[in-house]
Parts: structure tokens; C-alpha cells; sequence
């Protein structure tokens, strides 16, 4: 069965068992691995890896590259089992989390996702040794056929020295055909990437593979371990209202085409919601360049207003991926997985036009936003695309509850704890209460628009007081008002007491 | 004599006034001026308007849309006589500065120079009403040919209701082919920029323009108020020497050509510097392309040394001028001035791995850089291009003397007061001291490496002890080590005491 997946009947000699590859990974290598969401990444090598290091009490320390974020089978049972120095450039998992927070633990690189992959073939991380990526399947030629995402896997097998190829035969054949895979050359000989429509395709449907490269074929049949969807509650559904409301309105000023233009969304239940109203909206002939494809664009193709869905990961939940794989032959017309070099790339972004669509964990009242950290020194799960595409964007937006922790911090505060994206990036804010359009304001006007629209009524007249007094205090030094005592202290009350509110 | 410069003999008619020119400039308008640095702009109206309205007392507000910093012709005047209501994209004037810190004087925008012409055009400022340029001709058609920098006028003179022209006789015509102009066209129509190497020309050498659209053509002589140079210091030359000893162990590690890629620098005492270094260091086939064309590039052009000037804006010293006009039919060989959204654009910078070199006000430990506010609240210029090629540079640099204030203030601090350039897109940090190179590097990783490399050793032991009490009072919670009390303190210390040091 899986020998049919491999075409070129030469590399039959390469299949070996998870724990024979993994017995090629040695202590200092660099690893560059598949997988972009829960998705797409291989699952029996580093589980044999992490296995025989917990077994053996082996010294071994790797450099975990990937495309995004990846399943548990990579990056919780490395983490686990305490093999990874260095960690880029995403990540959301439990464990890996709690190992790069941790001093004694990994040193992570939160990198922008467009990055990643030049910066690899510059030589900005040395060598990579291996690329371990899942297929579908192995050309007559040795290319690669990947699966339910492409990430940075096109750059890895092509710079590594060496390839261990995953073929999961949980992983569809029909997959094949849906990507589109595009190196740029490097500076500089680079030419223009030929995108010019959101659905174009520029590339193979393969990742081009020297098969002399591979050294490994682990056969597995162990599924992308997806993530169940958050049902959508009011908060997210006022936010996507919000925004929906606000793109109107664009449209009505004549600021944006009635179809508007090629959509990012980023992932979780604000995305979602956002999505949703769309597929409820009057909005018809969409087009999407996003990075991750879920439920929400899934419905949105169902129902036609969708005409271009174009992504680097397929990560519907798993009754998603059922009505996915029921129905390939048709979604392969929509959808397209590209590299995320070209899914996030700047160039293709402006040229486009994207409406930048990001969830931020908090705003200041002059328009910077943290994407990254809680309290300033915690990191949750890193930028990923959202400054990709935010600082490229034709029009760029970020959403976010009001307040989290039952109310207890505002997520508008008077100075962000840590800044991913910077008062010349973010043009219009998001939250259940309202909107607040940054685009041709100065900071002192900004503020206003972003405590009147934007803030929860409970903080609403904590943070005017702070204003109102920094402008006092400051006089005529006061282009951005700000009481550097104070500035912070509204996330250094919620550390001593659990809340952001005077009590 | 003048009347040969205008080609278009219908135009002759339009010929008037400075202060009749200036009558035709109501309340509440939108006024796009040409000039990019002290280079370019327009002189004899702004003049004229500043004194009609200080000798009648009218009430009048304008919003002033530039290129960049324009003079004190028409920055300073229009601040003096009050008439400015919004000021962007940015600014480098004393009496501009002084308004736009004031709550009650001009409400400014700084951002990315790239970023104006095309939101212009999407309609986020409103109608433009008049554009004001200056011109050394006009051609038989009506287009205009511009001066000493191109900045923002060809989208000014395009989506404008009107076009003032300051024939400027005070520029010589030998300028006419030195410019290349190309407006992208808007999502979701826009095409791929066509410039592969730096030296290209994709455009016109004039700035397309309906002839209807001309008001008025005020004659004038007033020349470029352009600035001295400052003569390199020690410190400087310091900066410079560790910049370009790390460019030349780049190319040994073969991370880059023999000749460099591009190279974008900033203006100011580092930048000649390291241009200087540049003209003395082995380097050769060098190119530039950046935004602003200083006299140290003139002297690279003269010892063979650029093969490519690529800017928007040529600002040399009184000197230099004299120098640049006595020998400009050789000059323009090598030099090209493009608009700005195309010098500073991100497809172009990241397609040919432009290496950018610009100056912070500050820089934090974990690699953050302000640009643009003192002690995080009074703006002192802006944060212009920097924005645009640090993120899509092939290398990004940022040079700052590791203290200011006479050695009262540290550039190095625990957490800048404003960030205008995130971790996520700052590779290196040169002082006089020496080089951090953040690249491959986590945010610990990074501290040490900048505390060690770039602080001076005056406020080195507090950066240490302010990191090593960070990373042991949060424990497990610290990809990025903060004291959220003490982050800004050293800021604090400084506006009460006049010392970033604990005496």
C-alpha cells in the first residue's frame, strides 16, 4: 500500500523504522522540521527520539526549527524529554512554553514567520543537518509531496544535508496538487515573486528533493493532531460585528472595493467569529491570503464567497477535516498551501493589499500592541505572521476583549509591557465595546479614540485620569503623554494583586 | 531666461505672484509639498503664506503633507505664523519640533516614509487640494522635473486638485535626468516594481502632469537651505570602524559578496563616518541604495567606489553642492533619485537584501530600538525611513554612542521608553565600544551579549545587576527577564536628577 506512495522504487531501500532514523540525530545538530500549525509535522521520528533519550539518559541537545507551531508528537515530547536548545521561530505548546519561560530552559527566537526561511539560507543559524518533513507521497524523481502544510519545509530540504521523509498514510494522496512551492533566490540575483492575484500559482505541486539527500524513510500513520474549535461566545461575536461593521463602512466612503480585498485572518475564536459573520454578511467574491485554513474558510468555500483560499496549513478541528477529506477533489480548486515565505511575504502583501485581520493581548492607548508576552516577561506563543502581514497591509486591524481574567486587567493600558507592532503599523483597533480608527491621528488624538471606543467602562476613567495627567505634567514636552512612573504600573498591581483595578 | 525652462508656452499665462500663489491656500486644507531633507521644497509660497497670515491675523490652519524634513522656508515659517494642524510624515525642524510637543500646537504622524504616498492615495488623509513643487522646468507637456529630491511629488502632483509650481531658478536643469518616477498602481491592480539591480531605471524622468491641473507658477531663487556637516568625532569613527570590521568578517564567514549588498545609511555624524570608512576600507563595487545622497557619498562616487547612488533626496553641504554642480553631467551617471515610496519600499529592499545602517536614540537590552522619543514623550524627529529597510533588510544595523548628555545618559537601558523597531527586526547593534550581533540569539542570550559588547562600562554593572535580579525574582516566568518597576526608572532618574546614574 504505502510502497505505491513511492514512486521512485530506488529509495524502497531508504524505509527504516522511526527509531533507526532517529538514531542519526546527534547532540549540536540543527533540526529543521515540516509542520505549521498543528499540522503537517512529522510525529514517529522525534517521538522515537524523545523515547530513546528518556530511555537512555542520553546527553543530547538539538536546534528545533519549524514552520509555526506543531503538534504535541514534536514539540511537547522534546520538550519533555528535555532535547531542545534552541527553538524558532513559533510555537503554542504547553510544554515548550513552559521550557523557553524557564531560565535553565530553551533559548527560543521569536521570529516574524516570512524571516525564518531567507535567514536559514543566509546562514544566520549555520548548517542545517537534517530536514525531517511528512509526505504524502515520493515522486518518480524524488520530490517531495507534502501534506497538510508546506512551512518552511522547501527551504529546509533544500539547504539540509540530509532528509528523513515521514510518509504518513493518514495523509490523503489527493492532497497532491494542492500546493504551490516557490523558493525566491537569494540577494543578489533575487527577481520579483510573479504573484499578482490572491489564487495564482507560481510553483510545484512538490518539494524538489536531490533523492540522494534523503536518508531515511519512516512509514507512520499517526494523524496531525489537531485542535478542537472554541465555540463562539458573545464576546467574539460583538468584536466580529465590530469589525464587519467597520469594513462596511469603508466600502461606503469608497476606501475599499465592495468584494474588499484579500483577507488575513489569524487563528482562534476572534478569527473565527470574524469569519463567521463574514459567511453571514452581504460580502461576496472574497478572496483569502492568510497563512492557516480553518473551519470558518472551509464554510465560507461551501457557501461560494469564497473564491480564492490561499494559506501555508489546513488545520480544520477533526469533524473539519472529515467534511475536508470528503470533499477534496472540490476544495483543491480554492484552496492553495504555499511556503510561509510566501504566504506572509511582504512584497506580496502590499502588492495585494491584504486587510490584516490580528488578535492582540494588549493596546496602549497610543496604538502599539503586544502580540507576545504577559506582564512584559512571559511569552505565550510569539508573533508569528501577524507582523508579516500587519505592516504590509492596505489596511491593518487588531482585535481584543477589553479585559481578560474576569475583568481584572484591561488589555488597553497606558504603555504596552512589551511591543511586537508599533504606533506606525496599526491602523484600526477592535474591541467588543467599539472601534477606534488610528489613521491619520497623532498620539494624543489616538489616545482619545482608543479610550472612547475601545476601553471597558471600568478602566475608561482610569485611563483618561492617566492621560489627562500626563498631558498636565509634561507641559510642552508631550507629543506622546506619558508618566514613566506610572506607565507600567498598571501591569506591576495586577502581579501584587491580582487585578489592574485600584481597590 | 526663466521662460525657457517653462517648455509648455501656454503655461506662461499661469505665471504669478508668490502671495498671489499663496492667496489661492484656504482654512482647512490639505496641502502636498515637494522636499526631502533640507532638499527640494518649496520656498517662496510657504513664505508668502506664513506672512500674509502673520500680517492680517486671518485664521488659517493647514495640514502639511512632505516628503520628509523639508527648511525652515517652509517648516519653520508655517510653525511660527501657527498654521499647521496636522504635520506628517516627519519632520527634523526646531520650531516644528517645538509645536508638535505641545498639546496645543500640531498634531503629527510619524511614519514610515513608504507608507504616505500609498495611504494618500487610498484616501486615509482626505483630498489633497494643492500639491506645491518645486521644478527646475516644465516640459512641453506639462510634466514637471524636479529638483533636489523627489520625496512624495509624484502622488501629490497625481491625486491633487491643483498643482502650485516653484520654478526654481536657483537649481540648474542639468538635474533634469537624474530623476526616475514610477507610481505603483493601487490593490488590487498593482503590479511587481520592476527593479532587480540598484542602478535601474523603470520610470520617467519627469512627474506626469495634467497641465489643466497647474494654478500657478511662482519664479524663485531662493536656494536649498541645506546644512552644514558636522566634522567626524572620535567616537563616530569608533562606530564606524566596529561596523565595518563586522561587515568584512561577515564576508570572510561568506554570509556576504565581496561587495556588500546595497547599502541604505541614515544621515547624521555615524553615517558619514562609516561612509567615510567606507571610502578608506578595501570595499569596492559598492552600491547605494538608500534615501538620502550626502556629500560622503559624493566622495565614494568620485573614487569609483559606488557603481550605484539610488536615493530620493541629494542633501549635500554648501560644499558639496558647489562640488556636485561643477561636475554634475559626470554625477548623474551614477546617481538616481526615485520617489520615495519606491527608494524606501520593502519589495525592493528585501528583493535586493539591502543592508541597513541607522541610528537609535536608544536601544534596549533585549534589542528593541527607540528611534524617535527623548525619555519617551518628546518627539525629536521621527522615525523616516529606518522602519522601511530595518524590517526588510538582508542585515539590519543600528549605530548609537553608547552615551549622551556628557555620559549622564546610557543608550543601552533596561526597557526603551518608546520602541519604534522591534527584537523581531534589529540584527545588529554597534556602539564605540563595540558590536552585538543578535542574530541565532534568544532575548537572555541577547541581554549579555549587548550589556557585554555595546554598554559603556559606566552603566555596565547596573545593566547586569538590573538583569541578573530580574532573571532571579521571576523564576520560571522569564523569556524576557523584567523588573516592571524599575524598567523605566533609569528614565525617571534622569528627568529628576539630570542622571541616568545613582549618585
Amino acid at each position: 500500500m504505502y510502497q505505491e506512495r513511492i514512486r521512485n522504487k530506488k529509495l524502497l531501500d531508504k524505509i527504516m523504522s522511526a527509531e533507526q532514523a532517529a538514531a542519526m540525530i546527534k547532540d549540536g545538530m540543527n533540526i529543521g522540521t515540516s509542520g505549521f500549525t498543528p499540522s503537517g509535522y512529522p510525529k514517529a521520528v522525534p517521538l522515537a527520539l524523545a523515547k530513546r533519550v528518556q530511555e537512555t539518559g542520553e546527553k543530547l541537545k538539538i536546534n528545533l526549527l519549524t514552520g509555526a507551531s506543531v503538534g504535541d508528537e514534536l514539540d511537547g515530547a522534546l520538550a519533555r524529554a528535555g532535547v531542545v536548545h534552541k527553538r524558532l521561530p513559533y510555537q503554542t505548546s504547553n510544554e515548550m512554553r513552559k521550557a523557553l519561560n524557564d531560565p535553565n530552559g530553551v533559548q527560543y527566537q521569536d521570529q516574524h514567520l516570512s524571516h525564518t526561511p531567507q535567514q536559514v539560507r543566509y546562514g544566520y543559524f549555520g548548517d542545517i543537518d537534517f530536514a525531517i518533513v511528512e509526505a504524502c507521497a515520493i515522486t518518480e524523481d524524488g520530490h517531495i509531496v507534502p501534506t497538510t502544510s508546506l512551512g518552511n519545509s522547501p527551504t529546509f530540504v533544500k539547504v539540509a544535508k540530509k532528509v528523513i521523509v515521514e510518509l504518513n498514510t493518514s495523509q490523503p494522496l489527493e492532497l497532491e496538487g494542492m500546493h504551490d512551492v516557490y523558493i525566491p533566490h537569494d540577494p543578489p540575483n533575487r527577481e520579483p515573486i510573479p504573484i499578482t492575484k490572491a489564487g495564482q500559482r507560481i510553483g510545484t505541486p512538490y518539494i524538489e528533493c536531490n533523492p540522494e539527500k534523503i536518508a531515511a524513510i519512516v512509514v507512520t500513520d499517526i494523524p496531525d493532531n489537531v485542535r478542537p474549535l472554541a465555540p463562539l461566545d458573545d464576546e467574539s461575536r460583538a468584536m466580529a460585528k465590530n469589525l464587519i461593521g467597520f469594513l462596511k463602512k469603508e466600502v461606503e466612503a469608497g476606501r475599499l472595493p465592495q468584494n474588499l480585498l484579500p483577507l488575513q485572518s489569524g487563528v482562534g475564536s476572534v478569527a473565527n467569529a470574524v469569519l463567521a459573520g463574514l459567511l453571514e454578511s452581504d460580502f461576496t467574491d472574497l478572496e483569502f491570503y492568510s497563512e492557516v485554513i480553518q473551519d470558518s474558510a472551509l464554510d465560507l468555500i461551501d457557501a461560494g464567497k469564497f473564491k480564492v483560499c490561499s494559506g501555508t496549513s489546513l488545520t480544520p478541528s477533526a469533524e473539519g477535516l472529515k467534511r475536508f477529506y470528503a470533499n477534496i477533489e472540490n476544495y483543491k480548486k480554492t484552496i492553495i498551501l504555499r511556503p510561509q515565505e510566501i504566504s506572509n511575504n511582504p512584497e506580496v502583501a502590499r502588492r495585494l493589499g491584504v486587510i490584516s485581520m490580528n488578535t492582540a493581548i494588549e493596546v496602549d492607548i497610543y496604538g502599539h500592541v503586544n502580540s507576545t508576552h504577559i506582564m512584559g516577561t512571559r511569552m505565550m506563543n510569539g508573533i508569528g505572521g501577524s507582523g508579516d502581514f500587519t505592516r504590509n497591509a492596505y489596511l491593518s486591524i487588531f482585535t481584543t476583549a477589553s479585559t481578560a481574567k474576569n475583568g481584572e486587567i484591561s488589555s488597553i493600558v497606558p504603555m504596552c509591557s512589551h511591543i511586537d507592532h508599533t504606533e506606525h503599523d496599526v491602523n484600526v483597533i477592535v474591541t467588543e465595546i467599539g472601534v477606534a480608527d488610528l489613521r491619520n491621528k497623532s498620539p494624543r488624538e489616538r489616545a482619545l479614540e482608543i479610550i472612547n471606543n475601545c476601553a471597558h467602562p471600568d478602566f475608561r476613567p482610569m485611563l483618561l485620569d492617566y492621560y489627562e495627567r500626563a498631558l498636565k505634567t509634561l507641559g510642552k514636552q508631550a507629543h506622546t503623554p506619558h508618566l514613566l512612573k506610572e506607565a507600567l504600573s498598571w501591569h506591576q498591581r495586577f502581579i501584587e494583586t491580582g487585578s489592574m483595578k485600584i481597590k
